[in-house]
């Protein structure tokens, strides 16, 4: 999908949620359990109700890998019931040396039909250039993330002691490529760091997890993230799903988010 | 398995060689690719070749992945082929906030019956922790990688400007957990920072992927890298696997090993 695709796709549904199908085969609702593929679904009934409110979806692949051959399966046929105009996002934070990521880049380009695939930056440009030869496919770079732990190693110091591990993730990053087939990931639960991101990277979509069950603010997101093609993908995975009335919890993020975006084209 | 079944099994077969099953269907020979599972059957035959010589296996991922599901089938299966005492590595490269690592915990080390992983390290502690709740599995954090890019962020000054992000890597995951639960991936093309990387690392096994295709030298892991337990796993895949004679590459790679097994022991 294009960037222009998914920006007409974010002002027609006056949406940029992207909904997580963390789908943990224990949390599932037990209606479910007696299908034949019980994630599959339950994923399927999840895209029924939030279609029409969300641009995006998220398969977390580990929610699959963790039922080996199977849920490989349940992963691939839920990629094919979503409808062909949704951004679609592997988030299977692969990385690793050229001729290991071509075969990734096969994995979830090819056989497996992504939009995209996030990925660790700690391997450098090579563990990236693989899935940059894809058109219209994108890598979603991991920059902040929102574990706490994310101040082990991104935090740190690199070099003139002023930029901070992950803002170098950023400024080295943007050279390998167009903001046409890179994102980031941004963890929400961090803001007020959103102002000096956009410093760096104006123009790339940031993917924000961390809304909801992870504790970020919407509002907070939407105010220092948005740029002029909106420039974000927020997701939610938890909050939506396993929510009494995924519909209605998608659609409340929806509204909210059409008022920012209106907001935003005020100012 | 046991850091000191590990061991043994090294002293007894005279080899620290892991074999890398990089099994890309494209390039196995011809005779295999009449069999109903060609990856399969040629993982057999490479496995049959050289289990006497090696003292572990490890499955890159994404070969079975660029597959889908059958890809997926494959590696279970060759898993479940390979015998019970040799060492087994999902060359995964995983790494995720903790609800998600749980799952990928489960995917490699229950649903399959790994005994290690490698995992990125950007992520810090708690992408880790989940994988150590595991009694005899390890995890394989990635320190300092072979390809031209690492580079890119490895090499980066971190804080004082006097030590290298790999290196500080090594220093803040060392107190996650001790050296019966984690080793580090260390690129053997800069085996020159093997004598740095001891003096951090006293203890720990370090897998050193490299040699061979990737141009590292045997002969400089072995004398900068070895510790009282040996502490490597020598990790060559397309050098073997795609060779005229898998056997007689992997017997030369651990007669090699044997010849530096007595030297040091002679020190």
């Amino acid at each position: 999908m294009t960037k222009e695709a998914l920006y007409q796709q974010i002002l027609a549904k006056q949406s940029y949620l992207c909904v997580g199908l963390d789908s943990d085969q224990e949390k599932i609702p037990s209606r479910f359990h007696s299908e034949t593929d019980p994630v599959l679904a339950f994923n399927k009934f999840i895209i029924d109700q939030t279609a029409d409110l969300c641009v995006a979806y998220k398969i977390n692949t580990a929610f699959y890998e963790s039922n080996g051959v199977a849920g490989w399966e349940t992963m691939a046929k839920t990629l094919e019931y979503i409808p062909q105009n949704i951004y679609t996002i592997a988030d299977a934070k692969r990385g690793d040396i050229g001729n290991t990521v071509h075969q990734y880049a096969k994995a979830f380009f090819k056989t497996l039909e992504f939009d995209s695939i996030t990925v660790a930056p700690y391997m450098g440009k090579d563990s990236i250039s693989p899935f940059l030869e894809y058109p219209n496919k994108w890598v979603i770079l991991l920059a902040l993330t929102s574990n706490p732990s994310s101040a082990d190693f991104q935090f740190l110091n690199v070099d003139t002691n002023q930029t901070q591990l992950f803002e170098q993730v950023l400024k080295t990053s943007q050279e390998w490529t167009t903001d046409e087939h890179m994102m980031y990931v941004v963890g929400a639960t961090q803001a007020d760091m959103l102002q000096k991101i956009r410093t760096i990277v104006p123009d790339h979509f940031l993917l924000v997890p961390g809304v909801g069950a992870q504790g970020g603010s919407l509002q907070e997101v939407s105010q220092y993230g948005m740029n002029k093609q909106v420039g974000l993908l927020v997701n939610s995975s938890r909050g939506i799903i396993f929510s009494e009335n995924p519909k209605e919890s998608a659609r409340k993020l929806q509204q909210e988010m059409a008022k920012y975006l209106e907001d935003y084209h005020k100012n």
